[in-house]
């Protein structure tokens, strides 16, 4: 591995405040998290005064911040999941981390406790490979290579953009697997990071994740929302959506995404029975959806992340918005979306 | 996990034996390979006799053998690491397993013993899904599954063709790798298995890896031969040239291909330094075939893999013959092995 220095003051913690007290989270993540900038966004629907013990260089919004940022016009939600996009757009900072406030950190194989955000800020600065697969995972991982016969030519890699880490204890299933295997924990803790390779899609997590603010901060979009979506990941999927935007969108600018370390610890929450009625909506709707994703292209003209944002949303209410009005507002919220990360910009 | 039942009537374990005295390897080997029926094929250039110690169900074929199979006018080579394929054409079975004379056991982080030869089928009896990543690895591997927003209907997957393994202490790195880090070991188990994507090429080593042999048998063919070839692995490419042709042909069939455990240990060999002349051929020869690879595409009427690599061949000898005739006579070889597989499948 190429060592990798972290400096501070490029990164910014954003954190979706889906739950009140935020104590026991920021504590358990003080060693981690204490030396970088934090922005807290609170969901707006959240009614309870938010409890965030001291110690920490911390921003927070709430939705009388949020509006004067954005005005109380725009069409794009922040709230639930969603509220963490807004802690995206205000950043300032060249790399993001975002984990969820149901998540402490996890231990490796050999018990000690892992920092997600170091791990993170590794993936972003080495390169990804996505033009040729290797065998021995990230070849940038310490003690890790090229394996015998990768092309040479490939070995320089490219920027990576996105880095989606993992989860221990409970696994991000969806509410169909988690209601048919409730007694189901994730304790693999599998010691890897691979480059997710071009053209291969993938549902994103927003659990655990991090990106190059620089390269692609417009694509993470907060678009697709269900009907009746709730406050429990498997009764979302802007995060899925997003996701699969923000992998079209590396694959044509010829950037990485890679997934693997690091882990956290997922607390459990939420019903899976009563979800199910919610999340099949959200099932379904994949099966329209990712075929739309496998063969859309952009066209050349688009250089940017925010030229790909808008690009994507003709395509997708060109092809998807005939299947369910959803799909339209998707695209009508990626449009407004990138008005946004324009006029936030230059203010 | 899907229970997977191993049938040891349906296995051939196939060792090409390149040094004379297996007696420690068999050993180290035994209470994984002794149930099994072995296939053991001496390198035609191997002068000493074989030494093979009791207990176990083995054929042995030498060069005699070989020619009364093959006849002494084939072009095709069964010498060195090229030895196995024979072993390959003379198979009955259903799954065949290869494993390098130079490889033992490995353990896993708890310290057990790995069965190879179980998880390779297990690789090989559970689908693969190539549509569409899954981040939380293979989801048929115990107590693993489909992350949330993984299409359903994709989870029922494609049968996995093509199980490659990996390597503790001596990884398969090229010379150039292994003599820039003279002292670099591979200690990290990564306890995962995942399924390639659609069209993401890889470097198939043939050092440890299993196959169905009924779906692809004869696409694992030995046809690429370097000037100067030696017996080392990274003096060779016959398992880098096999295996971008069995990923296109799984590709186009849409058959899996998956890379991870098993792991085996490797004892090391070679002069990585004597073999820079000899490896830098080989290095050369991936930057002009990855973008063959990569782009070529078989016709709608190749529905079987005898018919994909005669296909592949005619691409071959069309695109890559101009740039060297060692291309040409790969084609040739190709072409020569599926009159082989035809004829000794009839007789």
């Amino acid at each position: 591995m190429s060592q990798v220095t972290i400096n501070d003051i490029e990164v910014d913690i954003v954190i979706g405040a889906l739950h009140s007290d935020l104590t026991t989270f920021m504590n358990e993540w003080k060693p981690v998290f204490s030396r970088f900038h934090l922005i807290i966004v609170k969901d707006t629907d959240l009614k309870e005064e938010l409890q965030i013990p001291e110690g920490f260089s911390a921003d927070v919004y709430t939705k009388s911040e949020i509006e004067q940022v954005v005005g109380s016009s725009t069409s794009i939600r922040f709230s639930g999941y969603a509220c963490r996009y807004f802690g995206f757009l205000v950043s300032k900072k060249k790399y993001v981390v975002c984990i969820d406030d149901d998540c402490v950190p996890a231990k490796d194989n050999a018990g000690n406790f892992v920092d997600a955000v170091a791990q993170h800020i590794v993936n972003l600065k080495t390169p990804a490979t996505p033009f040729f697969f290797n065998t021995l995972y990230d070849p940038f991982c310490k003690g890790a290579d090229f394996v015998r016969g990768y092309p040479f030519s490939l070995r320089t890699g490219v920027d990576c953009a996105l880095s989606c880490g993992l989860w221990l204890n409970l696994a991000d299933l969806d509410a169909p697997t988690q209601a048919l295997k409730p007694a189901q924990r994730n304790s693999r803790y599998v010691d890897a990071v691979l480059t997710v390779p071009v053209r291969a899609m993938l549902p994103v997590s927003g659990i655990n994740i991090a990106f190059n603010r620089e390269l692609i901060g417009p694509a993470l979009v907060p678009a697709l929302v269900l009907a009746g979506e709730g406050k429990i990941r498997w009764e979302t999927v802007e995060d899925i959506w997003c996701g699969l935007c923000v992998k079209v969108i590396c694959d044509h600018l010829g950037l990485g995404v890679k997934s693997g370390l690091p882990y956290v610890s997922r607390t459990e929450r939420g019903n899976a029975i009563d979800s199910l009625k919610k999340e099949w909506e959200g099932v379904k709707m994949m099966e329209e959806v990712v075929p739309f994703f496998q063969s859309v292209r952009l066209p050349q003209s688009a250089t940017t992340a925010e030229d790909c944002v808008v690009e994507m949303a003709k395509s997708v209410k060109e092809q998807l918005g005939k299947v369910d009005p959803m799909f339209s507002q998707a695209a009508d919220a990626m449009e407004e979306w990138i008005k946004l990360w324009k006029s936030v910009g230059s203010a």
